[in-house]
């Protein structure tokens, strides 16, 4: 052991920059934010000893050569802070970097000593140093000001405090922090961020068969969907997503309620995709073409709703794939192609793609080309398959290759697995994701995972999508709770989360049969041509209407900053958001229990309304058109689900203009 | 945008590795831990899917070429865990790999098809492909097991359920995950680890001025120190800590009682290190020689004491360096050097070391080597003063250096600054630190305070040190609190953190008068030479030697886990402790009111004492040896400061034996 443990090169950098935030598994994914969002970035900056420090806050588009930077501003222990307001979607990066700051340091402890009436004769002269090297690194009329500055400090013929104004003053502080002494500045490495529309972190989401669209017992089209627009327009969605339209398999088809005997008019499962007619870049003939679903995207975005279409990544046994690309599945010892399957349960109609195979990269490339071909016929939000089942490094690839041509697309992840594979999936690049909120129920459960979801490292990755039901999926509750529990079901997804959606008409109309055994609808459309009556009387439509509306007009809704406030009734759910400006408050209450009324008192958290202690304000309830005058930090509310299962108060405080003229803001 | 994202090498290792623990800022630091101690290794294993997964952990001492590595274990949420005892102090590193395991996924799969009685004849050939590859990673007998495994399993002439328990015996399994393949493999990131020797995580400081251990009027001797090492011991204490032994500057020297205008006969400060006589690699003459220091760690380490040395990087007006190497001082514009200050208060009898100078890489060198020769002398504890006035990236490399060759020695950080910089100097080595324990008070401060300390990420790498007094600090409770405060310090400093310290014999002597304005002894032995008469009746040294026993008898309090219990009075903390193996389990109720009685009643986490709900137990008050019979959540206190301001109850579980003979272990 005669050698020297190695001196660090960077041994005169006393800066550390520690802490980075937002910083994702230690800045190995990006963070995720919206465009036209104010972003805050944060770090410790922590030297030895007393000096002062200062800092800078670097950003740029990835692939943009020149770095916009601003200065870090210091606060509470050594926590510096910054932000910017990033005007394109896409890849941007950061970094921030921290310096001691010779002359701040230098100017702080001169001022402190003349203020106790010592001699700085000697300190003006360090001080002019400081402004000659400055004035190396700034150039023209800075240049001339720092140098004079300096020639100032040096008058041995003027006051030594004299001399220290001419080379501290705020003007001459200012220029110094212009040209600061970066060259042991100490530079964090570089975070990526993702910067999304804002359609990604709100959204009202419509699912619907376009087979089920047409007249009664027809098949039905794209172009029947154009004629639906006006309806779920109307309803106040603005994503209206399309389960698979491609040509669908023969071989192993699946009959009605998922049986394996189906008739010859049975229309199959669209998520066997594949065909003699095409695969995954081919729209099903029954449904029309690519032309029209192109017709489709257009007329739907005159009436500021986006087509989302499905992406699953898997073949029927009748995808021209199979010929064409045999080295792309998984081959049994006897020569045959694996079927999917989770022992013992096989699912005979569809091949899995092998993410292992020798071919890998040439699968990878065709996948995401899939995607591409369907954003070039304009399509911007993709919801996609079980992703948990593709590899994640694939997914991380797929999406980032798409986006550097359509940064602005958004993706859905359906996974329903394990925590820490959705969190993954949402890392890897998915803009959105479902969640567990389908068998959430109590108030402690929506507690504890609305906190979790809400809050940084997660709601920096992770964006949820709350669906009350979906054609997999539906939930005991919505089995036997009635009309009281599909309301309060979508309050609470339209309320507790800014994205959300339903599957419809199946969820206005109040389906509720199951299939035998199964959490899922009987006569299922995803085996069947389905007609439904949205004209029906007794349709949630109005509500849901109304909802869409509410979330629509009130900022708050916007995004997933929440607070709960403590009841004493455990049916009694109640919480609060609040818009970044602070001028959007509402509080929802909501009541549990669909069978009984409850009553009980809220324990309200002011500082999360933005309420003063003593302050009276109103709550306003939207969906009931009520107001009530509240004060303090208790609250009653009683709520009959009979009549309406929640409460949605807008929370109005008191103005009063100068002419002593109240009004509720 | 022609080109494509580009496709990452890696694509086709479907395991991510996330969250790995023990780790410090994302693998920045080391983690710390002690000889002989079992570590606990985490990690997230996350793939796509549902196929079973395998991994191992690997490990070696830094230097070392071979790696030991041990399967990890599965457990819930994607978590994989293992552990390993370190047997040697100093660097290691370690590492998590996983896989996706094919052959469990197949096993496992083909166990549920047969359960389902399917036919898995074209199955069990690929079971036989997988044995047959992992035969060629194999060798010897192992590889002639597993290529018979595969040959039976293609025997097309037996049953394939035959075929497949041949090949799937847990004997098979067992070979199988002994050749696992990790062709795509993910590896984490190498991790550090820092392992220390046990006194790092539990230690009893005792700090004396040697030139105060002498007759009465006499400059006192290190001969003298070896002289007072039987009260040292007989108080319990194991780790001696002198102020700095040497020579020490004459210009600017400090009077008593800090004064500027010291007589002839005032022996400054001793942290003013470096005269004519020597610097930090000398005895102060006065003191004796560097022999004297090799005899009196000698014969403290036949006590059980290790002597700990103060390590003070700056030097006296009068100092060799200061002639020797003027570089590694900052100079001034009119030539003089720079004097350490804190506008406008000026310390001209001490000269800081400029570690932003040109000649920075030879100063870091001198230092390191001050730290190596006492070392060599057999030192190897150090408490380094003022560390947080020293650049962070010095120390991180000093203390590297020292433990290259003397990797048991323990830095305590002698810091009272800002929290991000207590635990940068922590990160960056220290073994120990100082803390805010002297100015926490309340029950409210205790609790948040200890919790934040002994939970990761802070007690991964970060040491408290409780000392109720220094030389520097006589906090306001210790003037005017009594001998209750005293004793309730002792005790709280003690039993709350595994490491702790007094400042004596001015703590045991109740010294408690400040001088005026400060927070500071009068007539402080920084000063000037002091006479302690430690034989006086009222002397707390019977309490403390009582408290040093406890500690030492009971393993609870020899790491820093702790648990609080709510207690229904403000004024009475009560926390327990219980260690690894849960053997030790003790319980402390402290009245922070030493004015007043205080009773109330506390509700017990049994769980954290290891007692099952409907137990009855008895607690063991180990100050006051009473004994109470205590069930359920709900235990009673009262506690009279008067007496004893606290009780440490030992928790003793009753024990029936096979004879149905009863007592408490």
């Amino acid at each position: 052991m005669s050698e020297r443990a190695a001196i660090p090169r960077e041994g005169r950098r006393r800066v550390l920059v520690e802490d980075v935030t937002p910083r994702i598994d230690g800045g190995r994914y990006p963070a995720k934010r919206i465009l036209g969002e104010r972003l805050d970035v944060g770090c410790n900056l922590v030297a030895d000893g007393h000096d002062a420090l200062a800092g800078i806050f670097s950003y740029r588009r990835v692939g943009d050569s020149a770095w916009h930077s601003t200065p870090l501003e210091g606060g509470k222990n050594d926590r510096w802070t910054a932000s910017f307001v990033p005007d394109t979607v896409g890849s941007w990066e950061f970094a921030v970097e921290g310096w001691v700051d010779r002359y701040e340091t230098w100017r702080r402890g001169v001022a402190r000593k003349i203020e106790a009436g010592q001699d700085v004769s000697v300190e003006v002269l360090t001080g002019a140093q400081l402004l000659v090297e400055a004035a190396t690194r700034a150039s023209g009329a800075e240049a001339d000001v720092l140098a004079q500055a300096a020639t100032h400090a040096r008058d041995a013929k003027k006051a030594a405090a004299d001399r220290f104004a001419a080379s501290s003053s705020d003007s001459i502080a200012a220029l110094m922090a212009r040209h600061p002494d970066r060259a042991d500045a100490t530079r964090s490495p570089t975070f990526r961020l993702t910067i999304d529309p804002p359609r990604a972190r709100f959204s009202a989401w419509y699912e619907m068969f376009p087979r089920s669209a047409g007249a009664p017992g027809k098949h039905g089209t794209l172009r029947d969907v154009i004629a639906k627009l006006p309806y779920v327009q109307s309803m106040g969605f603005d994503v209206l997503y399309l389960p698979p339209i491609h040509p669908i398999g023969r071989s192993f088809r699946k009959g009605k309620n998922n049986t394996l005997t189906p008739g010859p008019d049975d229309v199959g499962s669209p998520w066997a995709i594949g065909a003699a007619e095409g695969g995954h870049k081919a729209v099903h003939p029954s449904l029309g073409t690519v032309a029209d679903l192109r017709m489709l995207v257009t007329e739907a975005r005159t009436r500021g709703i986006e087509v989302a279409l499905d992406i699953a990544f898997q073949a029927s046994p009748d995808h021209p794939y199979v010929k064409e690309h045999p080295e792309w599945f998984l081959k049994r010892p006897d020569g045959t192609i694996q079927y999917a399957e989770n022992p013992p349960k096989k699912y005979q109609d569809v091949y899995p793609f092998d993410f292992e195979c020798q071919a890998w990269e040439s699968l990878w490339i065709e996948l995401a080309s899939v995607v591409t071909f369907w954003c070039e016929q304009g399509v911007r939000i993709f919801r996609v398959d079980n992703p948990h089942t593709k590899s994640l490094r694939f997914w991380e690839w797929c999406i980032a290759e798409v986006k550097r041509e359509h940064p602005e697309t958004i993706f859905l992840a359906e996974a329903f697995t394990r925590p820490t594979l959705m969190y993954a999936l949402a890392k890897a690049g998915f803009t959105q994701s479902y969640t567990y909120f389908t068998w959430r129920h109590t108030k402690g459960e929506f507690t504890q995972y609305l906190t979790e979801l809400s809050r940084p490292p997660v709601s920096d990755f992770y964006r949820p999508n709350f669906w009350p039901n979906t054609p997999d999926i539906l939930p005991e509750h919505l089995q036997f709770g009635g009309r009281s529990m599909f309301v309060q079901r979508l309050i609470l997804a339209a309320t507790l989360s800014s994205n959300y959606g339903i599957y419809g008409p199946p969820f206005e109309l109040m389906e509720h049969v199951a299939r035998p055994g199964a959490e899922e609808y009987i006569d299922n459309e995803k085996f069947q041509l389905r007609t439904w009556n949205i004209e029906r009387e007794d349709s949630l439509s109005n509500i849901i209407t109304l909802v869409n509306r509410i979330r629509r007009e009130h900022a708050a809704f916007h995004d997933n900053r929440i607070t709960f406030h403590r009841t004493d009734n455990e049916q009694l759910l109640c919480y609060s958001k609040r818009s970044a400006d602070g001028s959007s408050v509402v509080l929802v209450a909501v009541n549990l229990d669909t069978a009984h009324r409850h009553a009980g008192w809220i324990d309200l958290d002011l500082g999360a309304l933005g309420i003063d202690g003593g302050e009276s304000f109103q709550v306003h309830d939207l969906l009931a058109d009520a107001r009530y005058q509240w004060q303090g930090t208790r609250a009653y509310v009683e709520i009959d689900p009979g009549i309406m299962p929640a409460q949605i108060f807008q929370v109005r405080r008191r103005i009063r203009t100068e002419h002593e003229f109240e009004y509720f803001l």
